[in-house]
């Protein structure tokens, strides 16, 4: 049974068929491919291309009976507005041999939506409810033009349509699409993200490699960025409890295995972390930043309920703030300099104690371009935390000979000094 | 002269292939196709198509094959590395009818590359200088894999096949391919940029319409993002000097039409015209932050050579840290509220002297989800600038009902603080 159902949404062949001039001229990036391939991913589904058109409707036309003959599934974003130009529905309609008829739920929805934002809904707005005969409409919660699923009778094979702003798109897949897909083919997916720091890609796979390659069900599959890198367990069964029975001992066992370096398990991010590892405890945290400039306490802060464990920030670009408002000796930065380990410790005590925090972290360090010296070259930083108790500093070096690399290392700055505080909480 | 120029490189046709199962799989999002086409519709080139295959021999070559039909210009990214899966040259190469050979510059650069990085080069990176016959070599300043122009004798037609790596392809694109399509069709192109800040882009493009449609050389395209405008001015000529003569007079007329808005012409960035604007006076600027929570710091120091200008950043997320580091008083954050006028004008002021500063700029406000109450909304901003002599506060109503807009409202709060830094720089 659940051998069945995992062959049948995984024999699914995909493309994915974007349709905006605003994309064609590169005047917005095409992340709403990314969002969609990975989703499809997660569930089993293979995507063989993704592809761009404009707003023009003999282009559109060729594309979409280019993708319909190579594939099953199309997911097409864009072209679902209200406007001439928006011919999405009726292109796929045409191709499919279908007759355009008003669907009254469509209508009912858009009207809601014109309801709660308190503006008058315009006569060409019904345009959006005129569907595919058949069809099946997805509400849109964030906007007006509710998306469309079609399937012809004789083939199966379908097109889902979906609006081109992401803040519609997004909820819609994950909320309709993905259950009306899962449901088409009897599948249920269970998926758990285990977050790892301080080991990259390529060691997270040589570790694991022989459990990720005999592992079928669940996939583990690792993505990277910046820093960091998450690996996705997800398996299919018949129902979330039998998924759940087969993700659970892989994910303990990969957790075992890396031990230190992972994190958490579905914490989102390493501030997300942080800030769910203090409200648990009750306890907060301040930052002293130098080379991140705010970095740290902007990601904090980003968290929605972090003003629970966060009071104060401190960012000292000069020495003299330093010394003024964090307490750092004069002598400690004439002797050892701003960035030194004994600076980058002063400054986490001196922050926690000016905020009445339990924890206070630092980071001090040459970001670049200038800056740099033999002595303390570019993507040099040191990273502190005190817990009144104790403390701990890591001299890092950040540089990877990049150009324009100064963001790249204050993030690495930022994300190390995150990933300390996290550290920091254990002794509460 | 000027007009067959023109008319010339405005009359290719071009279509962008990103060779990729990472962007099958939505591991990365393709920035790389929207900076290409962005790159081309700045010399006029039109794009029609965009599509992405996976690493995959067969489906390579019918992509390929596909879009040389189409078009005069085929833009590839990936396939170009060193393992057995990077096949973009090969397949080139064999729909042109052409051997591959050693290209000896592309191989000593490869090796320069090794030698600066300090790794030894191994023999698959050998492979990297194959190209195809009478290929034109790109250089890779920041990576091994070389790119490549190929030109079909007879028909004209061109393939240019570059690295993935955004920072490997991005300066290749701009230093090498950009300058070989203006001399292959005798243009030479010159863009300015005229920042606005405080105008919606519909209303930019109302107020601007009759100069925008009637303007072909130079052209006139905007470029909306969170609240800022961008229009770009470009213009094609014989020399830079004609262009230049083509573009002033269409840049002045924008700015004297538009008038405060612009906050400048070439300037990057909000903050880099605020960094340019105070290092020019020989003035600092102090921050203070509450729902920003440290990203107007974080915008300054992104900025190389903010250091000359930033000393010191409070990130002041509680009340008690608003009096005692910032000396809001007791008084004001009980009768007022910490989201009020007068809290965010004695933060801006506070962090000033604390800092020794001439102009202190502030931020309080509710970001949300939580936090709001009718009389005080999610989305209540109050950004302040205090520069001794006067200040100055502005009350904004930042929601726009979006799931999800914390980001948003923390980014819009965060350029307004810095627009009021720039408008205050104009007192000294």
């Amino acid at each position: 049974m659940e051998q069945a159902t995992d062959t049948s949404i995984r024999s699914i062949k995909a493309e994915i068929l974007c349709v905006g001039t605003e994309l064609l001229l590169g005047d917005i990036v095409n992340t709403n491919a990314a969002f969609i391939a990975r989703e499809l991913a997660r569930i089993g589904v293979n995507v063989y291309h993704q592809s761009v058109v404009g707003d023009n409707p003999g282009r559109l036309k060729e594309a979409l009976s280019a993708a319909l003959e190579r594939c099953d599934l199309v997911v097409t974003t864009g072209g679902l507005g209200p406007t001439y130009d928006d011919l999405t529905k009726e292109t796929v309609a045409q191709l499919f041999g279908l007759p355009m008829e008003r669907n009254e739920e469509s209508l009912s929805s858009i009207q809601a939506f014109f309801d709660k934002v308190g503006r008058p809904m315009t006569e060409n707005n019904k345009k959006q409810a005129l569907l595919p005969k058949g069809a099946y409409p997805l509400q849109n919660r964030n906007g007006t033009a509710p998306g469309v699923i079609v399937r012809q009778q004789d083939t199966g094979k379908m097109v889902v349509m979906l609006p081109g702003p992401p803040r519609e798109m997004q909820p819609m897949f994950t909320q309709q699409v993905t259950p009306y897909l899962l449901k088409l083919t009897h599948s249920t997916l269970v998926s758990r993200t285990i977050h790892i720091f301080g080991m990259g890609e390529s060691q997270v796979e040589a570790t694991l490699r022989p459990l990720m390659e005999a592992s079928r069900n669940p996939t583990v599959a690792p993505y990277a960025k910046e820093g960091e890198v998450q690996l996705r367990v997800t398996a299919g069964a018949a129902t979330q409890e039998q998924a759940r029975a087969l993700i659970d001992p892989v994910v303990k066992r990969i957790c075992d295995t890396l031990g230190d370096v992972v994190y958490g398990v579905d914490v989102g991010t390493l501030q997300g972390a942080v800030v769910q590892a203090y409200a648990a405890k009750g306890i907060k945290l301040a930052t002293a930043e130098s080379c991140t400039g705010g970095l740290v306490s902007k990601r904090i802060t980003e968290i929605a309920g972090s003003s629970a464990v966060f009071d104060c920030g401190v960012c000292s670009y000069a020495n003299e703030i330093k010394h003024k408002v964090l307490g750092v000796q004069q002598e400690t930065l004439e002797r050892y300099g701003a960035v030194s380990e004994q600076t980058a410790l002063e400054m986490a005590r001196g922050v926690r104690k000016l905020a009445g925090a339990q924890v206070g972290v630092s980071t001090t360090g040459i970001a670049g371009p200038g800056g740099g010296s033999a002595e303390k070259p570019v993507g040099l930083v040191y990273v502190a935390a005190d817990w009144g108790e104790g403390s701990q500093v890591l001299q890092l070096h950040l540089s990877r000979n990049y150009p324009d690399e100064r963001e790249l290392i204050r993030h690495l700055a930022a994300s190390h000094a995150l990933h300390l505080a996290l550290r920091a909480a254990d002794h509460f």
